[in-house]
């Protein structure tokens, strides 16, 4: 058997003792596996004496995980500290010198993903990331390798179990969003401060990783337009069923003529489809490509033991001397890809009028759609209350998307409405 | 870039040239992707003159697939052929001289994979066959890589196109199997002779294979419980439905405390779980994982492009250079794995009695599985037609399969059926 892979962790949270806990279980399996043992053979952490069920004592202890990057200790730098900061310094530190880097960062790699692979090639390292995306779904690895035959036109999907969960909740109790929000808070399913995950962020950052390694292009987190599920009411939740669809926070990447248009927004997916039955903190990711055709991908995409499985899949995939460039193509040839506006993209929406019952109204609304050339579908104007608050609800034929918020806005202009309306895109993945 | 790397296609069924087309296509990107050119050097099939729209003219052309394997001018061989006999003289005659080799042969990884495996490590030569178990879903990398940090206990799911079409048409048509399958034919989505399908071969085959990737044991075909499709009834499709249940052709092994089990046989799993609402001709695999937990891959499982998707993959990790044993473990260390008998499994069953509407009968019925131990979860008779034929159908709680077989022996035996009873198992996957 070869000498052993030494690595050494920088993180010791859920994630990082997850993967002590992985290592140290699997061990002779892992072994078995590579041809070589894994050895953790430092650890790095804020606070020494926390108590993570896992005895550190019995690694070299590193003050500061810089150190960790650069001993000659270690083989393979594992980040697990997360955020762009000390992070990076330490992801830098590590290839300068000489040693492999595995991260589940996602704003990392979305952020200097580019810069990190031509550091990594230039020494012929590995820099990877499968975590980083959709924990315990092997999807990084299947657009890299899987489907490295292909040309792939499109990938997204569910990428963020705190939203997954929420909107979950919101369809089974018919609860408000700050009430689950609040509830997820207590048991620890959505963090403190939540907006990274109910704002899209980190949906955008996962999603600006996969469309690099679908498209071969330069990660672009800026260009991803980004909006978050904190609007979503059970209102629409309840339409959306009536309609046979179901909301869910989608992030989806299209290589398109006018070139990438990515985008992260709440979103209607048909019932009976792959990714509506994608329930509570799952994830689900769907490519198309030009010979597999449609690939879903389902599976549990964070917390300690996923997120372990795809960092001990990284680092068996070097331990078995597997090197693929980050992005699976060298990071010279990766492409800045040209931004597609959002507004010239044709779709199907769903759209909420909340008005005051009244002669006349629903004409403005018919009106505006029709001056912009969108048309109706279907229409629900449920009740009848004079002077009194009601939902119109409409659902459009295909249009263009600059359309339909310029007649929305007309609509709004006309002093038709009582809240601002509300509009969802629909999607078919 | 460094040298093209040279591959040797033998069989031009639609598979191989889905496969010259897409190399050809993808030409560019492919490169990119590997760092290196794939070349056709070399193609062998039947017939030299048949029409397959890739004009086979411009590569070097071999009359016997075995001088194409040894021949010096190709470094991989890439085996397309089917079945044991000329693909396994082949497959051998490459490795021995020399040649990775990419095969898409389930029945030939089956039979005798451990053995190839051996001899394609000793010389240190790739063989790989993505293409062998559902087409375009990378199940095999999943298995061999992605999660090749857990402990997986179970793996399985619709791992046959032409069954999955067959049965969601017989739901969406109400049609008999026997016109369904006729239909199936005449459209081309079923072999002439079907048997291999229909029967659970082909299922038996992949799930093999998939099982010793999952579990590190030497692939075991005779070790595969296996029953088709071909007496599934509208009836039962009707029956399932009503339970919120759906049928569905499933393959699956799990490493049990007492030995692998694999089976394939229809099996009714539960409207809204993830593989009930895969339909048609597409395939859908289940792992459960200590670390990753449940993950589920969705896909198209035959046909040219996805298998070509699947082979193109396989060759490019070849070109790119990554080695990986082909189960995942040096051949040395697969296990042979015990065989856990199926009659000793828990869990609950669907049963039918086609029996004459007469007193005593129900009670006959109950007795038989009371006196096995098998109590009744749900119970279905619908109607009163005094000596005519009634179906009364059982759902039981959790209970030994060779319990249940017995009792539906003794109800038969007690001669209060007109037809042969129907089982079938009930799935959570």
């Amino acid at each position: 058997m070869s000498d052993a892979l030494r690595i050494g962790i920088a993180g010791l949270g859920t994630v990082g003792a997850g993967l002590v806990r992985l290592l140290t279980e699997n061990d002779d399996l892992i072994a078995a596996r590579c041809g070589r043992r894994i050895e953790i053979a430092g650890v790095s952490a804020r606070d020494r004496n926390k108590d993570r069920g896992i005895w550190p004592g019995r690694f070299d202890w590193f003050e500061d995980p810089r150190e960790l990057a650069a001993s000659g200790r270690i083989d393979v730098f594992v980040e697990l500290i997360g955020g762009v900061g000390i992070a990076a310094e330490a992801v830098e530190r590590a290839l300068q010198s000489g040693k492999h880097v595995v991260t589940a960062n996602k704003a990392l790699i979305a952020a200097r993903g580019a810069g990190l692979a031509a550091e990594a090639e230039k020494w012929n390292l590995a820099l990877n990331f499968e975590a980083a995306a959709a924990g315990g779904i092997p999807i990084v690895k299947a657009l890299r390798e899987g489907l490295a035959g292909n040309v792939v036109s499109r990938v997204g999907g569910i990428l963020n179990g705190t939203c997954n969960y929420i909107l979950s909740q919101m369809e089974e109790t018919g609860r408000s969003f700050a009430d689950v929000l609040a509830e997820a808070q207590a048991l620890g399913y959505a963090e403190a401060d939540p907006t990274l995950d109910v704002g899209g962020g980190d949906t955008a950052h996962k999603l600006a990783i996969l469309a690099s390694l679908a498209f071969g292009t330069v990660p672009d987190m800026d260009g991803v337009y980004c909006q978050g599920i904190e609007r979503i009411s059970p209102v629409d939740i309840g339409f959306a069923r009536e309609f046979g669809y179901r909301i869910k926070l989608l992030g989806i990447a299209t290589m398109t003529a006018r070139g990438l248009e990515a985008r992260v927004h709440p979103a209607m997916i048909q019932l009976g489809t792959a990714l509506a039955d994608v329930m509570g903190v799952l994830n689900g990711v769907v490519t198309e490509s030009s010979a597999a055709g449609s690939s879903v991908f389902e599976g549990r995409g964070a917390g300690a033991g996923p997120t372990a499985s795809a960092v001990a899949a990284d680092l068996i995939d070097i331990a078995r001397g597997l090197r693929v460039p980050a992005f699976g193509v060298p990071s010279n040839l990766l492409r800045k890809a040209e931004r597609a506006p959002l507004g010239e993209r044709e779709g199907t929406f769903y759209m909420r009028f909340d008005v005051l019952d009244r002669p006349g109204v629903l004409a403005t609304i018919a009106s505006s759609l029709a001056d912009k050339g969108v048309s109706i579908e279907s229409m629900i104007q449920r009740g009848r209350a004079p002077d009194e608050k009601v939902a119109i609800v409409i659902i459009t034929h295909e249009a263009r998307e600059s359309s339909v918020i310029g007649a929305i806005k007309a609509v709004e202009a006309a002093g038709a409405v009582v809240e601002p309306p509300c509009m969802i895109r629909m999607e078919r993945l």
